[in-house]
């Protein structure tokens, strides 16, 4: 952990006022500039109860432009945030690109409170010390800067503060059982901050340590401490930017063996029109339970549909959802980014879409565009790419984690059948607007798809959310193979 | 109530697949069309319970392409919905521009739940009623094409179809307690329907009734339904869009006393440095108590700061927070609205802002740009702007009732006072970026702004939410008076 320069030093009211003008001057710049960067502030304060961060937020947010900047505290969780992963509200919360959020409460607070004492309890911690790492590996590797700052009070001067609250009428109110508590067992969670500390001072998410001993000191060497960190990263961000590159580059293969799978692949399975709708029943009576069940459990689900154009997707997503309620479920469909979804992070707009305990979210196509267009289409960069498939099972792992079933399905179809596909489409006019020049151009792209969605499947196919290939050449298999799978696979998490 | 066209009469399959060809390719052009047009689409399905909404939904949703499109339905309300007006929920939901939003569960759904029979839940009734009245009223004259379907089925079919459901044992599940229950007091929902309808009924959001009993008409009829509305309303905006005029409008006061009353304001009221710390302390603990004593009584606290240009909003924003625990307060500064918030109604993006209970938010301007700078700049058409006084203050209405203390105050400076301020600013480092063009654009502009500032107040200042004027040449003062007014006007709403 580095340390905040000269923060100990007791500092007089005109020297402090001096300081004040010269760091307002230097924070109305940093917003300027930042405007004009392309990336984002993460800010998070962390310390020792009473070191006095509500009030050197409440100085620093006098000081900035409040446009362009946010704070997030948590009051009260809600059970919209208790219903998803941990990690959901923060994701949500994220600044955009050019923006400051300051995390008054972070993915910190709650892990800060308790004192992991048990076994279970340590390795409880240590898994969740191993979430956050790579969250803000995932936010420094996107480009956000990431500050954190600790402010830090010894215990004999937050006893001090203690007393002198409780002896004045006006303010002993301040002084609750929680603050008390707090100061009682000092020693232990200074001992699990360290630890927590220790595990999480990252390269890219630094942590500072701030003496708050004096408040006007501590109130400038915080603000010092952003304008500090902020000119290092803008230094280093123009020097190594991420342009993606001008043209697409050759599509080659990371495994092999991915794609071979694929090419494998036995398309032309059958079933007769007859065989379909006696099973089809079936099976959506099952897929009914099924999901009946699991609401009960209050586990979600997400189905995420990938293929080629014209594999069928929308067709297997309609037989699919018609076993479930309409309030039930959702089907997301995912198009080109928005501009607010382009100045987030890519994994943001589908952090967005997580559904609620109990609920179920059909994605029509997903994060899985980052590996196959954008790879191919040269839309990011190579690293950006590349890192997506640790990035993506991290997501699903936390997930799955939280207890929501996570069931993938690839829809391939031959390249014959997709060409009948394309020109059926031209010539219906209720189909016309499912076809256009992308989808030849994609087309014309066939072998290095391939190649993409075999690594793809080979770097994703997790035990805790696996892909299930299916046969596309003939639709009414296709969306009978879902139906079935979804069914079982269904039953099959919630026996677990 | 209109009535769906020849939807009681049955189809056979084979009827039904030609029609359905048709229906597609018209729904598919209807997309396309709705693409380009500069409306929303607000779908709503009520009605009798059994009467197949559900698969009328998943049939549309089936024929329609997903993307542009968006389903709504309640499965369990959250804290976050029920800790703000009945109304955030639906605002947050509505589509933008060009998209359709298909509401399976409306602001209808509780309130056709509930039989009112006692005197004060009628009243009650009549309220909602209104409420709803007044919501889709702002939606249609903002263009908005809001189609409301009711699905009707007589007590003998409803009764057949459970019976149906009964029989079979992979069915039976379906005949819940509840349904048993709406069907049993069938007569009396209807009733209350009945009363629902005849008094939501009104232009631009018409009910229409659509014959359930058989679901091969009902799905096409349905979907007939919505291509009917959709024609007639893109007929209709064509013929009369609200273009906001080319140049800006002279501005002629609609309430000259409120002019008057602004400016008979004795501006240069002071305070000494001296008497302003002396009385700043205590009333800054005042309001810390008055905020903690609205938070534990579930009430949360809105601010909005209107005033012009260099009038010391956010001098007095800072200072009134200071007072207030950094997790429970959220400063919200409001510039040009983006583009998503363009593509909405103005008031969404408030309505988004609003804070749950026991918090408090405080908006750096706020909604009334829509009655200044809009109608000054012209940025919205007459209409617009003269219906706007109508909207804040239902608005603000539902803020209150929910249990929401709105707090209002107006900043004014002399046009002397303020030219001072802006030349400072020019000549301070830290303070040039809060100055530019439009400044001295809105400044030469004075004695319009007068006059809208006039009708602001006079047409706005409701008893609810009244306004307080600030006189605010001398800086201290102002600070000094908001935050005395503040801690006077909280406990005063406690006490109520």
């Amino acid at each position: 952990m580095a340390k905040a320069r000269d923060a100990a030093e007791k500092l007089s009211k005109k020297e402090y006022d001096e300081q004040v003008a010269r760091i307002r001057a230097e924070l109305v710049q940093l917003q300027v500039k930042l405007q004009e960067s392309p990336f984002k502030i993460v800010l998070i304060l962390a310390g020792v109860d009473g070191a006095g961060r509500g009030e050197a937020i409440n100085t620093l947010m006098g000081w900035l432009d409040p446009r362009g900047v946010e704070t997030i505290s948590v009051h009260r969780t809600s059970d919209n945030e208790r219903e998803r992963p941990f990690m959901w509200r923060f994701w949500r919360d994220l600044p955009t690109k050019g923006r400051m959020g300051i995390f008054v409460d972070s993915w910190y607070t709650e892990t800060l409170r308790e004192e992991a004492r048990s076994k279970k309890a340590l390795a409880e911690l240590d898994r969740e010390l191993r979430r956050i790492r790579h969250f803000e590996r995932v936010l420094s590797d996107n480009g956000t800067l990431v500050v954190k700052v600790w402010f830090h009070l010894s215990k004999a001067e937050q006893g001090r503060r203690l007393r002198v609250l409780t002896s004045n009428p006006d303010t002993a109110w301040r002084v609750t059982p929680e603050r008390l508590r707090a100061h009682r067992i000092y020693p232990r969670l200074a001992k699990t901050a360290e630890h927590i500390i220790a595990e999480t001072d990252r390269p890219g998410a630094r942590w500072i340590r701030l003496e708050a001993m004096d408040p006007r000191n501590r109130n400038l060497t915080f603000a010092q401490t952003l304008l500090d960190q902020f000119h290092e990263h803008a230094k280093r961000t123009t020097a190594r930017s991420l342009k993606p590159p001008q043209k697409p580059q050759r599509v080659i293969a990371l495994h092999p063996a991915g794609r071979k799978r694929l090419l494998e692949m036995e398309l032309d399975k059958k079933l007769s029109s007859q065989g379909y709708e006696a099973k089809r029943e079936k099976w959506l009576g099952r897929l009914n339970g099924a999901i009946r069940k699991a609401a009960a459990a209050k586990r979600s689900v997400i189905f995420v549909f990938e293929g080629q154009d014209a594999a069928g997707k929308g067709g297997a997503i309609r037989r699919l959802s018609s076993a479930i309620d309409a309030r039930d479920y959702r089907v997301v469909p995912i198009a080109k980014p928005t501009d607010e979804e382009k100045a987030h992070h890519y994994l943001w707009r589908f952090w967005r879409q997580i559904p609620r305990d109990g609920l179920v979210t059909i994605f029509d196509r997903s994060w899985y565009g980052r590996v196959l267009v954008e790879r191919i289409e040269g839309f990011c960069h190579p690293n950006e790419w590349k890192r997506a498939y640790d990035e993506i099972n991290d997501f699903e792992g936390q997930l799955v984690d939280h207890g929501t079933i996570v069931i993938k399905y690839w829809l391939q179809v031959s390249k014959d059948e997709q060409l009948v596909r394309f020109r059926s489409r031209e010539n219906t006019p209720y189909k016309q607007h499912k076809i256009n020049a992308e989808d030849w151009r994609n087309r014309a792209q066939w072998d290095a798809y391939n190649t993409a969605i075999g690594d793809m499947l080979a770097l994703t196919d997790s035990t805790v959310a696996p892909w299930h290939l299916v046969a596309a050449n003939n639709k009414r298999y296709a969306r009978f193979d879902v139906l079935r799978h979804a069914a079982k696979q269904i039953s099959a998490a919630l026996a677990d």
